[in-house]
């Protein structure tokens, strides 16, 4: 049996309706997510095999986040629990040129203080032939870091493929490790890249610009210093306003430079975890695809899954494999299934 | 008084708020629908006198079904019971790229079981003047088709105008009748076809295109055929995706072809039961309006109407009088009503 | 690996809020439920591992009530699929001296079209040590009656444990076998009988009375006619209203008598399921507790389980092993935990 | 055709959910009621033929009333519509030892500028058997007060049964006319008194207690002050707190005297309208039984409707005639409906 | 201390959620506003300090109201109450082409029936260096157009800013004065003008049209007929329809006209109160802007408050001078804040 | 002006409505609370002019919690933001013998990390003239204890009355310091002691037991220990179950012993917070009553208000002062206010 694995954080988000503030709200509604969760609930709703690790809290909050996750049919058998509290966020939605607003309260939480020695990575990656991780994770805690890079050391040397989402969020990285330092060596057990020119400038140390011919540059340069690395795939986000945007997405994988047509999401109903779905969609898609095409069609296939994603409300993709598949062949304007 | 009736089943619409999926919610809200039924609230609402014929289940849901009929003040004492449940329908409602999706549980329902000798056509159609019927009705069962064959007769034989939207769904139709045939068999019963390429070339056996010409020509065909009939009036939709549509209108009533602007629909609440609005239109327009220009001014009517449908949550066209009238006066900007 | 193995009709429960009516709402709470479900459920909830058989649509709702069984962490691997809707049942909950009003809609849904083939026993009940029935599924029509007598005959060739709760529902068994023979059948098959005076009188042809006296009597004649059967558990309910009840417990396990003090349910959430709550902690009393005293503490449990089920709303009962043990310790002044 | 006719305000009631006061909310629904409308709605409801006469606004609020009086199957022909607004009450509902408070909108409402002009009586009464009114009507402004007056002169002429509730709440009568006269004034047009001891002494102005002795002495005294009256029927409340509450009822038919046992309700989903719902299943009951046992079956029919409408949230009565029937027969243990 | 006076009338909105209708509702939202309330509560979400002057009904809905202004940090230590009903307005919102409507209920209002005597206007502005009125309080009464007066004869000889947004609505002023001649008096007291031409016409009974030209040359003259005011600002408002609006301002300030680039407001959440927006943005810009391009500042903010209050359910505008401050600065694509 | 202080940490309590537990839920209430703040805004609802002192994060959620304490008019001047989050609770609210359960995300929260030199004591205290402090303030942090015994200090040396609520709650207290020393330094500076028999024996190391004789015999050593400390008050509550309890009070005031009868609360509504709303009865009684039964009478008050409390959701007492009075006249029939 050959399973994705997915590592990081369980956040509850919590969230009024529509596009109210909390100080217009007393009702909220509240979701389970995180960016590498987001990857792996999306990528068992099209069908795969998936495993999430992660820690928790010991309490009816964790129970929820449990029942949450199973629900999706994820495995859940190497999650372990603590007496520390889930991960919160707030999120207020905007509309048109008001932005979105995200507060945190999750810098003591049960997953920040994980430690190497809590997750037994031999036997958690025993059917596992594709780890997927993030720029989050190790920059919430030492422990966090730590516990991650034990776990792609193990994948790597098992011969899994490893996807990374290096995405770097400055406001978090507290914890006195330079940011640089540790996704190179997190790098170094990857082999999939999955980020845009910031993501390579900010592991590189260059100043490339957004061109096409710059991110095939770009991408060069990341595969000369980490050889392990062999395709690099890159989603662009157009914002008109806050409920109006445009996707596509553009890949170079050491051979060919491609890139997808616009995808033009009109109406926003939940912008959250639409990267994390392109993710999803690419692993998917490269796990699926065969023969010449395969990167393109993964590519195409992944963007596809990322705007369906905004039309859901939460953090996680309900796509189905089916729905993802029409968009591909081009059908978008959205004809009755019955 | 001169009622018009409608002939049709009654389902239960339940359905997620806004655009989740029923996996994303444990809160539905529920409606009452069905395609004759839709026309006929449609019509009461523009100021109409209108009965609904049906079978509905003798329970508390049918109580329910009932007392959402009376409230738009539907003439129900036609209304027949019986201890089969009512049919239900599950929706999901899309957008953007995502389309929406339908499951029915409707084969053995309290009217998919009803029988010539439950309506008492002659008692039910003393005050009628015009019959509506789709082609939804003679789809769902043998007893339903042949009930609908007599009330239709004896319409005709009345001289009750008799509008017929014969809609062909190819998912139903399975108790052993061919579907050309029934509907052939109704259509000479009827006066007024309302559909679209795809139904006449499914009752003539034609391929004709979607082109004005050929519209014309499949329509001075089908009359041809139909000698009953005497205009032909059809909507179309142009769909950017599922939250934006465009539509307009075209006729030919035997002597002239005629075709409406588009009405752009940038913001859709619902589209369910948008072609029923545009029938109610239609036949509320061909019921008041006079003189030469009447087609042509039911026919814009029709189109505003179906129009003002998709900014209505539910099966049911809320809209009055006014709001159509005001937007056929090409008021179409949303200024207030105070 | 111990499986306990309930096998039954999954449908989906929809219900106003509260004590309101049908045509008193339009929202409406939707579960799943489904008596033998209830069991598995409940009995997951308590830490049990629990494999659920059915049969459920191939639509959204089939989806959505899978991943409501995947939310317990139940087994659900050996469920299968139908083109046949899922069963519904519309539920109006009274209060004081209003009852609750039920109406069904499933006398053609997926599980009630099961067939014997469908179901693969031998590796549905490869782990099974536990088998649960209950006298709705071979009610409901033939194909389950006998797919439900294949998994007994093999159950108890295995040497599993099965508990029957032979609920006799006069309503159901339209199919044409006679209620009678088909519950003898079954029986044979069994080893825990969970029923009440009107049970055994059903199988038996018997006329006790409700007295101790009558229920030991009555059990001992059951026991001899049934040889399998080894022990007669009964849930006695006292209704002051339908907001207030109270519920005790008695068992004959064949060498002595026993019951429980009354629980007094003064503020009553949900009443269905409660029943099924009882089985579910007798089933895991039975499985957990040992020695003298184990079928007294498993019935106290029971109890225990039965009642707390009423504070919870849907079919499920959500209660936790810590809960009920709690109760039987004989707390039951409600005092936080914090 | 043998109607009922209500004459009386309809008011919309705006209140939070369950307990909330309005300070704890931003979410409120909303019913419409009346004192004399909730009466002909429970009529409505047990199968009766009403119609109610009253004066609404002629905007979105009034046609949604007007809808939620179709719902319930009333004769709506008689109602006309002003340009001032529908009367609003905002309501509080208490718990326990808090009591529910109610805030007036109503002042200067459609109905409150009613003239006896606006009413066709003669057309309105046609089909009349019953008239039923309440001391609400001629509290609130001349207008209503000589509406009502040409109405029952109308209906005593014809013969009608004239049934009062002459309530009287010291808060209105703020327009000049001395309670007592005009309630007098009414009263001799009424047939049927519903009412204690406090509505006797107002009228008489006496000061009786509230025994059974010193109600069957004040009966025989209205009785011989207003000669047209032929029975005395009085519901009797007893309030643990807001939520708990018995009922029972007790009356002198110019005959004899008779009281039922008390309701226990012990768990009031609703107060409002409980009155109302009395006068209905007394009307009804009258209506509907024969013989000796007249009365008093009408009475107990009148007290178990009473303490049904306490367990539906709402102004209005959703019990039906089985409910009733079932609490007349003794069954208050609300054992379920499948 | 500084403090902006806003007086006039506290309404309660009851709205339906989303684009429904009442009669599609049985559940309704509430808020309350009111134009000069709106201007006030926009001010103090921007960080100012006002004082709103009003009357209030003194029941649970008038303490509801009280404790709304509270919560946004307003002074309402000058608001009065009385014993009539705080006024009600009903809101249906449109979509697409439907347009909204509006009902009110406020005729005889606790505000309503205001009178000078009731305001201690010495004590009341005895902070204040700003006073904003609308033409919608002098058209409620004789009592609230003195009271007004009587408060802007104050604030004038103590030197204040008068800001006059002389909204013209023909449906109110029924009580037996002229529209102009009151709002010349007022106009007389006020310092900045901000409306239209329709406004300009109406206090000048001139003709003018809808062009920049004709806008400098209306200004010109009002400046010259009332030396009081400097200042006149103008939002014009394009609708492509109902959900889909484009907002722009221009201004002349006796020296120069200037005016805004359209905001393309994509996705209206809610259309009330954005007129008010407009007002408090240029009242707070203009306190807190300096120099040379104070006035094109001033405007530019107010013209982004009011694109942003298209994004806010209900009348007020929770907006926040960062969002404000990021519009005027070009950023309106809506990315996120964390 | 003479106000009460309240100094502790708001919380945001998050709960699933009516019983539901989490994961039977998607869509939450949210309230804020904190035992303090408890008694502060009740104490404000009943008429009295309070400051609360606390810190809460500088976000929307903080922002959020700032306007919750306006809208009930808290002088929140003194409040000081911090860049850590607001503590967040869970609450699940049991039913009958199901206890509610909580859990706490609160330990590295804006409050607990508050420090002496946040709060400027002089001026917040300047126009105070009571101070009410509980156990759990320094129980979270040794910048709280500090803090909070900074401003008892000067309390106390101002002369101010303090109300001490040393609850000891054994969950808390994990930053090393001995609970009993430091409720000791605290207690000394207390003049009114609110407390039970577990808490005197918590600080005086003793071990009463909870009779009358014992209570009396308690208080006299606590204040003789503790001289500062003039009376000792007690709420006794009695648990049926989780939704119905009884509340009585005690008091030792030096002088005389003296109890109230029981409160029966038969339908809980709210149990949390109703041990503040004792404390806020109480002191508001203890500030208004006067002459020799002030103890008792405020004793009353205090009684009725907490149990008035039971009657509503989320931590706050909503009681108004007549609410209150009327309970104490004993009238608890819940009669309508109209």
């Amino acid at each position: 049996m050959s399973q994705t694995i997915t590592f990081g954080e369980v956040l509850m988000r919590i969230s009024p309706r529509g596009n109210r503030k909390f100080i217009q709200s007393n009702t909220v509604e509240f979701y389970f997510g995180g960016t590498e969760l987001n990857v792996g609930i999306s990528i068992a709703n099209l069908g795969g095999n998936v495993k999430h690790i992660t820690c928790i809290s010991d309490d009816f909050i964790g129970n929820t986040a449990l029942a949450y996750l199973n629900k999706f049919d994820l495995d859940t058998t190497a999650i372990v629990r603590s007496n520390r509290p889930l991960g919160v966020y707030f999120l207020e939605v905007g509309a048109v040129m008001r932005p979105s607003s995200i507060s945190y309260n999750r810098s003591h939480s049960a997953f920040s203080e994980i430690k190497p020695s809590m997750v037994d990575w031999e036997k958690s990656l025993a059917d596992g032939s594709w780890f997927h991780w993030t720029g989050i994770t190790p920059a919430l805690s030492k422990g966090s870091f730590e516990t991650l890079k034990e776990g792609l050391l193990l994948a790597r040397k098992k011969g899994m493929c490893v996807s990374a989402d290096p995405t770097y969020r400055s406001g978090l990285w507290n914890y006195g490790v330079d940011p640089k330092e540790a996704l190179t060596e997190l790098l170094h057990c990857s082999t999939i890249f999955i980020g845009g020119i910031n993501e390579m400038n900010e592991v590189l140390g260059t100043d490339f610009g957004y061109s096409n011919d710059e991110f095939i540059e770009a991408s060069k340069l990341l595969i000369e210093k980490f050889p392990s690395i062999v395709k690099v795939f890159d989603k662009i986000r157009t914002s008109i306003n806050s409920s109006w945007h445009k996707i596509r997405a553009r890949m170079w994988n050491g051979k060919k430079f491609c890139e997808t047509e616009d995808f033009d999401i009109t109406h926003i109903v939940d912008r959250i975890g639409t990267g994390d779905a392109f993710a999803a969609g690419l692993i998917y898609g490269l796990q699926h695809y065969d023969g010449d095409t395969k990167d393109t069609k993964a590519m195409q296939f992944a963007s596809a899954a990322c705007a369906l994603k905004h039309t859901y409300v939460g953090d996680v993709n309900y796509t189905t494999i089916d729905e993802v598949l029409r968009i591909v062949d081009g059908n978008v304007t959205g004809r009755f299934n019955r």
